[in-house]
């Protein structure tokens, strides 16, 4: 019977399970179920328990990845904290090797899937990526190493103030990045103008129909975000800038990021570096962690 | 006859050759001479080698290294371009060597500062290094690695725009970081605004004596900068944040970059970072490209 690889992204709504078979880089089985998070931790992990025993059927399991959202240590195998789920100190990996066994590894999800990227790309230096939805976050490959910072929470990028005197942020301050560029921020500023609940693909049809109000948004968005992403670009010089996340991955939203980056393309950094659309099945964060499970545990 | 280590830092002003007897971190010998760039490549490298010969008297040399402003690609062991020096395309590593011996290594200035800072400190995971003096540039050193950017040109900070509406900088775009808060850019700013020729040390001076102009452009370069290295905590969690360069260590443009640091810190990378003040002896630059040294060459 040969063995399977299993990986799993836990997002704040939908967590995604895929079954590898020995080498292959396409899973053979994928399935998502909604997170719960308010729900409880034991109550996730049973669910979790439930439907990897099931895909896996009665092949041994090889290796496993898990990522999510927040602040994880992968020495540790905790989750630290997360925003996006309400979960604070939880034992990732001691929880899910207790039915998966014991060769896998745990990961934030935006790092994951910069290792992801990074791996599917051949002989680049390094890699950014950056995911745009609900929020924003980043994630950094340089030489083949996730760059974790010193207390395992680069790439926050959501939060960095953009604008000092801009839209208030769900986090209480001003200006932060993913207040004027992120899915909720967009939503936050359509009700705190209009007095309307609007879905951020709504916000982007109507700006697509040249709606002054929603093209302005849409506009300051891409401008901020463009913007941003050039500073990135100037400080870290990556090779590559993946843009990822179901926001991110708006042609028309990426169309004028992209257009932004075009006008701001400076110096060495700037000019070089190539940036592109994130394209990977069924998503980047899924090949992150299932790459990363496979170089710590080799055969 | 005991052999010597010679650490060279070549700065747009001047250069600093300081000469390490085995395994010191203190130089017995360190001298400045003006590098008058605009003499050309090959009067400097002649100036340099008489200087190094005679500090080193009948004593062997044992490694060296040398750093300068600009873009250097240590595996090619040239300087790219350097817009501080206006030169392009250098063989540095074969210039040096001619009169060196080979053991040596050539590095970009601040990476080199950041690594002397990384070394320095015991235990840590991370450091960026910042250097304000005329311009505004920054190393990165993550677990013991420079993080050199896919074409040597991480780091370049100087030119990220931080106000797309803001005074022009001496590269033509508007509202560059060191445009607001480098000592040129400073200085440029004061002679728009009142047509007079003044050093960046007098507009401190005057800022401190409670003048209004001066006391608002120096909130505005320090509020700017303490920002801007706020955003790059968040995004990069550094252990450390050190702050160098003639204006960087000016103990009241500190203290204000310091207050906004302050005031603005933030989550885990925040709350957690040390940010402190070079004080390496007789600059980080030396220290660091003296540790490259011999780091790449063990005895």
């Amino acid at each position: 019977m040969p063995a399977v690889d299993i990986a799993i992204d836990i997002g704040g709504t939908k967590t995604l399970v895929s079954v590898f078979g020995d080498s292959e880089q396409e899973p053979y089985s994928s399935e998502e179920f909604p997170t719960r998070p308010a729900e409880g931790i034991d109550s996730f992990f049973e669910r979790l328990s439930d439907i990897c025993l099931r895909m896996k059927g009665n092949r041994n399991i090889n290796r496993w990845g898990l990522c999510t959202a927040g602040v994880v240590s992968p020495e540790k195998g905790n989750l630290i904290w997360s925003p996006n789920l309400g979960w604070k100190d939880v034992e990732l990996f001691r929880r899910a090797s207790s039915f998966l066994d014991t060769k896998g590894v745990v990961e934030n999800d935006c790092n994951a899937a910069a290792f992801g990227e990074w791996t599917f790309r051949k002989d680049i230096e390094s890699l950014i990526y950056v995911t745009v939805s609900t929020g924003i976050g980043m994630g950094i490959v340089a030489r083949g190493k996730v760059l974790r910072g010193a207390n395992n929470a680069a790439g926050e990028v959501g939060h960095t103030i953009v604008k000092p005197d801009g839209p208030t942020c769900t986090c209480g301050r001003r200006g932060c990045l993913q207040a004027i560029s992120g899915g909720r921020g967009l939503e936050n500023r359509a009700h705190d103008l209009l007095g309307i609940e609007i879905s951020t693909k709504e916000i982007i049809d109507r700006a697509q129909l040249n709606e002054p109000l929603f093209k302005e948004m849409i506009t300051e968005a891409s401008e901020t975000l463009g913007r941003f992403l050039c500073n990135l670009i100037d400080s870290l010089d990556p090779s590559v800038l993946v843009i990822g996340g179901s926001l991110g991955k708006n042609q028309y939203y990426f169309d004028r990021i992209l257009k932004v980056i075009e006008e701001n393309r400076y110096r060495i950094p700037g000019k070089k570096v190539k940036v592109e659309l994130s394209s990977m099945k069924p998503n980047p964060n899924i090949i992150g962690i299932l790459s990363l499970s496979r170089r710590t545990h080799k055969d």
